[in-house]
């Protein structure tokens, strides 16, 4: 028999963290909150934070009425009965547009990813004008919150950064990792064996969306719970980052 | 202060439960594997279990020895270096192709779902010749195994049949709910507002898919873990099943 705790994982959202404004830290509010909360971290502890503290650490976010629209956001922005300001801000912080209608523009961001509006969001800013950009390299975020809780915690934990994403055919959005470190995000069973000991043929599994999903379970968008420890789930080390997430265009049978 | 087990949840797999054969009742075996790690149900947990379990006890298997493949199954697997009974299968199982090369085969189900080989799986099946399908009727699925758990073990549980799908742009697998019963998929925030009192104006997350996922973490391939409880989410009750994550054609900006 094998108890209980061998299979179970447990998710653990950390209140208490303040409003976090451009220049913060985020290393010691983490870790305070945590304490607040009687845990102790621990080396194996994956911590999964919003895009959204990350950003407004950095400073990663643009005040509207500082915003000269474009010729072509304005004509956007009056297709959508939108702001155009912010429909400036989504171009800038596009690579390319993917798709476009009347209620969202899908963008390829300078990272590769392919969200709504890059990326660019109105909710959870204390300024009613501004809005919040995604970090502008989310592993080297993740990697320097990663460092900075060691030094501060003297804990190696694997890190995340997830934002809500949709994606095609299914409806709803699900937290996904855009930035991590310490961890690798995909797990590949090609080589191993399945209960039968057959060759598992094509399995690789995105190891990091579900845990940013799982977390996303706790970030529940008005709780004020931008940081989940995920504790018992024994991951793999890794420092490839978030591209190994992103599907090679050869590989894609859905490129557009 | 509020305490951490507020917000906190625990993915618990559930170990020891043994082979199933077509005919089986999986709520007695879920119970037993339940009871076996010292687990006593709660109203409120949600178990997600996955699609091969129920596949299996509903009898959705086929042989490969019984199949006769049809001209078109021939070609694609000689383009493929496939077993062209196998290729034969997934399109008996398919509604129609969304897309192909030759590594893999996109195809939508006669349920609505976009995915790999229409479902059909090799993986984890005791017969080496045998595959198994979809569950014909997945919420039909879900709800009659919760109403066994009901019946069986006195609880309300909320119940999601997963399996791992992948997806468009990103790299790997992720678990998704194919099925569910008594508990809502989607979590609709646009009424709710922000941490600062703003509308969150097109938030709607998927979260059975978050569930899904989460659970995915425990249900690694070649752990034998087929059923996980999660304990501590509220969720909201419904009816709707998985028809509700499916995008309407006339919502997808990437129908094909």
């Amino acid at each position: 028999m094998v108890s209980s705790t061998e299979a179970e994982i447990r998710l653990i959202g950390l209140q208490g963290i303040p409003e976090v404004k451009p220049g913060d830290h985020l290393a010691p509010l983490i870790a305070a909150a945590a304490e607040h909360c009687g845990l102790a971290w621990a080396d194996g502890d994956i911590l999964v934070v919003t895009q959204k503290i990350v950003s407004k650490s950095e400073g990663r976010l643009v005040c509207l009425r500082d915003v000269e629209p474009s010729g072509f956001a304005r004509r956007l922005a009056a297709q959508r009965r939108a702001d155009a300001r912010f429909i400036e801000v989504v171009l800038r912080e596009s690579h390319r547009i993917v798709r476009m209608d009347e209620r969202v523009i899908i963008t390829e961001t300078p990272h590769g990813l392919i969200c709504a509006n890059a990326g660019v969001d109105r909710s959870n800013i204390a300024d009613d004008d501004c809005v919040s950009l995604l970090p502008e390299n989310p592993d080297a975020s993740a990697r320097r919150l990663r460092d900075d809780l060691r030094q501060h915690s003297g804990v190696e934990v694997g890190l995340i950064i997830a934002d809500t994403f949709g994606r095609p055919w299914r409806e709803g959005l699900t937290n996904v990792a855009i930035g991590l470190a310490g961890l690798a995000p995909l797990t590949d069973f090609r080589h191993r064996r399945d209960d039968h000991d057959r060759p598992l043929m094509t399995t690789v599994l995105a190891t990091a969306d579900e845990l940013a999903g799982a977390a996303g379970l706790i970030m529940r968008k008005t709780m004020r719970i931008p940081a989940v420890i995920v504790r018992g789930f024994p991951f793999d080390a890794g420092e490839c980052g978030m591209r190994e997430l992103l599907r090679a265009r050869e590989r894609d049978l859905f490129h557009y």
